[in-house]
């Protein structure tokens, strides 16, 4: 039975995804504050699809398609665009049954460089135990993606990774020799036991706070608000698995 | 005051060190399993220089101009050196007053990436005041350069940077808003009770193990059996600095 366990990883930034790269393996993209809980949010609330864009001029292009845009810079949603990058915006009356274009830097390298391996799955806290249990179904190899930011590790992409790392173990079908897995399951127990007090100290919490955009923490680490799981493939995200009946 | 502080960073991977680039830093490079804490014990026993070298090839070329050579490839030392990269090979009846050429990947790199830095310091738990009171004194922002293992996050050298992470923090001369440093801090305090039952878990710690060379994981965990601080410039290291009389 050991020989059968599937290895899982933890990839701190998109920098650092070619010393990973494995086209067996399911890749979960990670990008906590906020895009990826965005996305997850658009899904529950019936999105038809989400289509990342890297760039303001991208973005600007989707809208003359006619797709409802979701873009901001520096806090403030841009003239062109519908709305803003929270996962507030993404309400059911805005976007159910439509296409959504969601600004993202980080996010949109992300999943573009992981294209080409075996399912690139978009992860939040609030899909947390839907991805979980859809990774030890499929039980192949896992690279858990974090978006970073600029480039740089971030602590909230690592805590959820710690999340993520310790369901998958927990079902004895995978195991891990990776460092990044094992400082993100260790910090992830840390901070678990008062996670609010521990997001306090994150770099991008601040940022956002600068901004007036930290309304959104609490919501971005509820876990398990939806049982959609969201995948990118050839430059679209569809909701490509949900693990019971739809209800959300 | 508060506006004098200077900031501290860590860079995860030397694949992430052009997104922390900063000319004014004193750059501090960290390989503890391995080569950094070989070339403090190098300094500690005498050397009068060091010259890392990435490939056989050149440890070669520097054999044949006269430097004792260390150098080793899965664990064996190469037919051409006078020893391996085991910091228990440098023993001062081997190399006091000589110039050694190191062979080392990961540190090699990432000394030569960080040389148009203020300074490039060579850390070890070996050195650890030492070159905590060198960063405090110059009072420099500081960058924490972990060489990893083939570009990955490696724990070893996360746990290292926590501690001079802390020592740097407690002198109330700098702050941080790096998550990398958060993170190594809490590793750090997290692992710093029971340190080696930690180590344990560490993935170098079995690549060694595997290759019989794991004699060496609590002397490299050691604080303060040195006062010297080596640093890199021009292509070779050289004791920059000795925050006490001469006594190891």
């Amino acid at each position: 039975m050991a020989d059968d366990k599937k290895k899982v990883e933890v990839v701190f930034s998109p920098a650092l995804y070619s010393y990973f790269e494995n086209p067996g393996a399911n890749v979960v993209v990670v990008d906590i504050l906020r895009a990826t809980s965005a996305i997850c949010t658009a899904f529950m609330n019936g999105v038809s699809r989400v289509i990342p864009v890297p760039s303001q001029e991208e973005a600007r292009i989707f809208k003359q398609k006619g797709y409802l845009v979701a873009a901001e810079r520096d806090g403030r949603v841009l003239d062109f665009a519908d709305f803003g990058n929270s996962p507030f915006n993404f309400t059911r009356d805005r976007i159910e049954g439509k296409q959504v274009a969601y600004s993202t830097t980080n996010g949109t390298k992300a999943v573009h460089m992981a294209q080409k391996s075996k399912n690139v799955l978009i992860a939040s806290f609030l899909n947390l135990s839907a991805v979980a249990n859809f990774l030890i179904d499929q039980h192949d190899d896992v690279l858990i993606l974090c978006a970073g930011w600029k480039g740089k590790f971030s602590l909230e992409d690592t805590l959820f990774s710690g999340a993520l790392v310790e369901k998958i173990l927990a079902s004895k079908k995978f195991n891990t020799i990776c460092d990044s897995a094992t400082a993100s399951l260790d910090l992830w127990r840390m901070a678990n036991p008062d996670l609010m007090a521990y997001i306090e100290k994150v770099a991008q919490r601040n940022r956002l706070r600068k901004l007036g955009l930290d309304d959104v923490l609490e919501y971005c680490h509820t876990p398990d608000l939806t049982t959609r799981v969201p995948a990118f493939r050839n430059g679209v995200i569809e909701c490509c698995h949900q693990t019971a009946p739809v209800k959300d």
